[in-house]
């Protein structure tokens, strides 16, 4: 009983399928009938012209949103627990030439436009001094939370005010999407974000990541890095079919919706227990040692994510009868150790 | 009917059908059984310790490969026509964080022992001259000529003479075998060769090609660096179950005898025409325009590679009965034009 | 009356008398007579093997230092307030290729091998977290406080433990012997350091600073990126000749002891007001917004180091008679407001 | 008698007085009066409005100037022979985070906007090949060769044509001034130039050479990248004072002008032997082996430049007297061996 990671689950049976779909002769790279629908598609999705990329990985996606968006000397703002700054190997690094990650805090790895200003605001000009060139957060953050519409538009117009590229790292956006109940385009370009890592593996997807770009006139550039990082593949269309499957008939959102729903099960079993609100697939439970080892005696798997609070991630495939004896289970834990 | 490049060849039914096997909950990343099966199933092929990456392209694994054998202030020599040169976008340039590719010269993409030596030895000591780190030769080469087992091992000696790290292009590496009728260990570390890129995405793979360390103090950092790429996949068992399926009996040693085979009934057809010997899937005729026009009219899909010159690749699923049809039309063109 | 900062003060008479006499003919770059002493006058001071590279700034000193002991994907712990974090606008991470500054918390911007090992300690070993390559220390620091031998053997000690690389930033490496009154070995090779920027610039140089490095096998590579960084100056023999006078009769260390005792007077002048212990040339002072007006408005400059603190910097030409006024009127200022 | 190169010749007289008068406090890094004076300065010398940035070499200037006119993911096209390809280590490589240099040919190391337009069109547009951002070429050549106002406009026109930025490396800008007999502004704005590395170390300077931009959008990334790169002098006022004190009076034009008359007595004295025309300080000369060894028996020291052809500089100090030695030996040689 698996709840240790969305990453390593399977894939959608529509997405195995669309594989074999796509496994006919086609122009190579992203000159393929369905890479090359991919703008319209989204574009579609999201209300607005959308630059569209597949990339195999989230951190491929992150890293190369940050170099579009922050020049080798410039520096980006994230949480101190952001993905991009904590469990990427220094990516961003890598692919922005060594630009500098500039921490802000806020509880849950989540930021409020203010947070962001108080890592600003000491940075005086100068050429002594990295200057901020892009903020970056994560939808939903790493511990589950999600950010408004209005939250994310503060921090946009934030970004704006002070001349900075905004991006999102959307490993989880569909989760958020499901969670709030709003529109793609509320979370991203209506709120001034410039770049979004759409996240589809998860989610249900294999292989292939979208990252997405508001402003057109960064996308060219982010091609040729791409290109140069070697994640152009050949048959690239195996990537596209990939994302168009997971668009189809709104299957990123119902995938989605399922996982954060066996979360919320689960979550409502532990509510005097829970470190953080549930707002999407994860639950993060305070636990004793011997309460987490009796959890696993039991069968079930997850991440001890800091001394006393243990993350459980459900995921698409994980319905209400494989959720249940894991609600089941904590809610017999009884109240707060 | 398509000899425009093998690069986006339909996936083999093996491959495809493997992926479905892979479609179990497993570990992430590359800690999954299939992932941990690698080194040990390539030792084998190979009859020595192999340490073995998956990536998603030859691009990454070439660049990846020279990231491990040079430092960012270092050279590597190859050819002038060399992928890694001419064909990557500044790839290697990008992992290597500046290295510099010294480049030499040889009829066919082929480099001699001396004409490495060529380049080499005008290269004075000091600080102010870009030092050789490594050697690189694509084998089968960009105009398809295979490196013999004893070409391979002159190469591996002035590397090992001269302190070198000694790196294959074998994005078509299956051919280059299949044609020399020698074990994988002959063109490889038995020749001095340290590292790899076995390619199988154009000879009947989707998206998994193998990065090989002879020298498995290379790996560790270069397992590093592929995550600080963003090429480490979450669900990596799927490239991995490409891989495996191609080595299962011997799938990627019959799809490239298949795919040469195809490019030697075309190179017979018209001896008269090669611009060089068919060692490999590719064959390159000289013709006109009006020649080359003529056959495109009747169907044929091509590569115009140089003025007076045009590629023809045969793909590992194109067999006598659709192949036939070229070497007709070609040798209906008659004598040298 | 400037006690802004040492960096901008006169070099010394006897360093411009050295640039007269190495005003003659000589090889270029580091093949001069001057250049190929250092080592050997260096090595004399040190009591051990020591290789030298002279630079135009500590900042290139440093960013050389660390990249000569951590690849691109490693990381260097140092404290969240270290110049090299701080105040070098990212040329640690453009000379590392992105390498990432890990940080850790001390009063003072020191680092006691415990805050080292708490910075340490959580990095979970594996390829998705960037693992730690080198230490690295400022002594003084950037409040002005001395790491004793004790102190840097300890880290020293901890580095050998873990297999790190240690560096010291002393920008102010004269100010520090001179107020611990030990040899430069002690603070050095006999306490793990394995590299040190040996600041000359502040103390009365020009334009040139010293990268000592007491594991030889470093330097080679070092000067290759000293070359490739644009740094090999072509009439080096310039910067040697520096050098070699601040060396003579120990003019690097009579100027530093020069600095601090100015600053130890004004320390003694305003004891309650000490934000920090005066252990170099530098006096950090809690002052109220009217009280540094009234400072300045008597022709004192400094600078507004923090909310509530200044700092004031005696420099290597300010003599009792310099400084004797500030101390006065420091003193003046009465108890802590 | 040192005809080697000038690149480590001594010192104007005037340059080491100018750094006595610079010995006063004043602001840090480029703060100081004498740095703030630089634009104007340089500004009412070419006519136009220029933003320096003074360098303590020509390799930083030149790799600098590259960073600022393409990308890391770019190309730019140079001779084969140029200092930034075949004599900097690779600081090109490093500054623009791996761009590419894209070869030219041409006799004397010198381009026409022919040989640049015959390098540039076989580059196919696409992400697969490093496409060109920036044109360089080196004013007087790496030969002595001088490209004319109206041999660089042509050149600027092809850059304007194909939205490329231009450089010129003017190691030995002075010298094609010297012998062109034109303005400053000939051979650069007005021809198309968006940026010069404007040399004075081997024209008479100590360790300061001046970048210039004739577009101003450029020059605040630059002055990042400088200190990024560790070159923000904290006592730039030293550098700033040298470029000062070579303007004054157009020392730099004296001394070029003095430099080139020694090279032209030697040439003429060997009009025969030219392996290249003399257009400034320059003489490649076609000697034999034991030519070459008898003029070294004579104690004339000189560069072995390729098999059969050696190299005389004359630097600025040198004046007849020093010089009629070198043409009365190679006149005695005789005609041409």
């Amino acid at each position: 009983m698996r709840f240790f990671s969305d990453n390593a689950a399977p894939a959608c049976p529509e997405v195995l399928a669309a594989l074999a779909v796509a496994n006919v002769q086609d122009t190579a790279y992203d000159g393929d009938a369905l890479s090359q629908s991919l703008d319209a598609r989204f574009s579609e999705l999201f209300g607005t012209d959308v630059a569209v990329l597949w990339l195999p990985t989230g951190t491929a996606a992150n890293s190369l949103a940050l170099a579009s968006l922050c020049p080798p000397y410039g520096g980006v703002v994230c949480h101190r627990e952001a993905h991009i700054q904590a469990d990427e190997a220094g990516a961003p690094e890598f692919f922005t030439h060594g630009a500098k990650l500039l921490l802000a805090e806020g509880a849950g790895a989540k930021l409020g436009a203010d947070a962001i200003r108080a890592a600003l605001d000491p940075i005086k000009p100068g050429v002594h001094w990295v200057q901020p060139h892009a903020i970056s957060i994560t939808n939903v953050t790493e511990y589950g939370l999600a950010y408004s519409p209005q939250e994310t538009a503060a921090i946009g117009a934030l970004a704006r005010e002070r001349g900075l590229g905004f991006h999102v790292d959307g490993a989880r956006f569909a989760n958020a999407v499901a969670h709030l109940g709003c529109s793609p385009a509320d979370l991203t370009w209506r709120a001034g974000v410039d770049a979004l890592s759409f996240g589809f593996i998860k989610n249900g997807g294999m292989g292939a990541e979208a990252l997405l770009f508001f402003r057109r006139d960064l996308a060219d550039a982010a091609r040729v890095r791409r290109k140069r990082a070697g994640h152009l593949q050949s048959k690239g269309r195996f990537l596209a079919a990939q994302l168009l499957a997971m668009l189809t008939d709104d299957l990123w959102l119902r995938n989605a919706r399922a996982a954060n729903a066996g979360a919320m099960l689960v979550g409502q079993a532990a509510a005097a227990r829970l470190a953080h609100p549930v707002e999407s697939n994860a639950v993060f439970l305070r636990v004793t040692s011997s309460e987490a080892a009796a959890l696993r005696a039991q069968g079930f798997e997850f991440y001890d994510w800091a001394p006393g609070v243990v993350r459980l991630v459900v995921s698409w495939d994980q319905d209400e009868t494989s959720v249940r004896p894991l609600a089941d289970a904590v809610a017999a834990l009884g109240a707060r150790a």
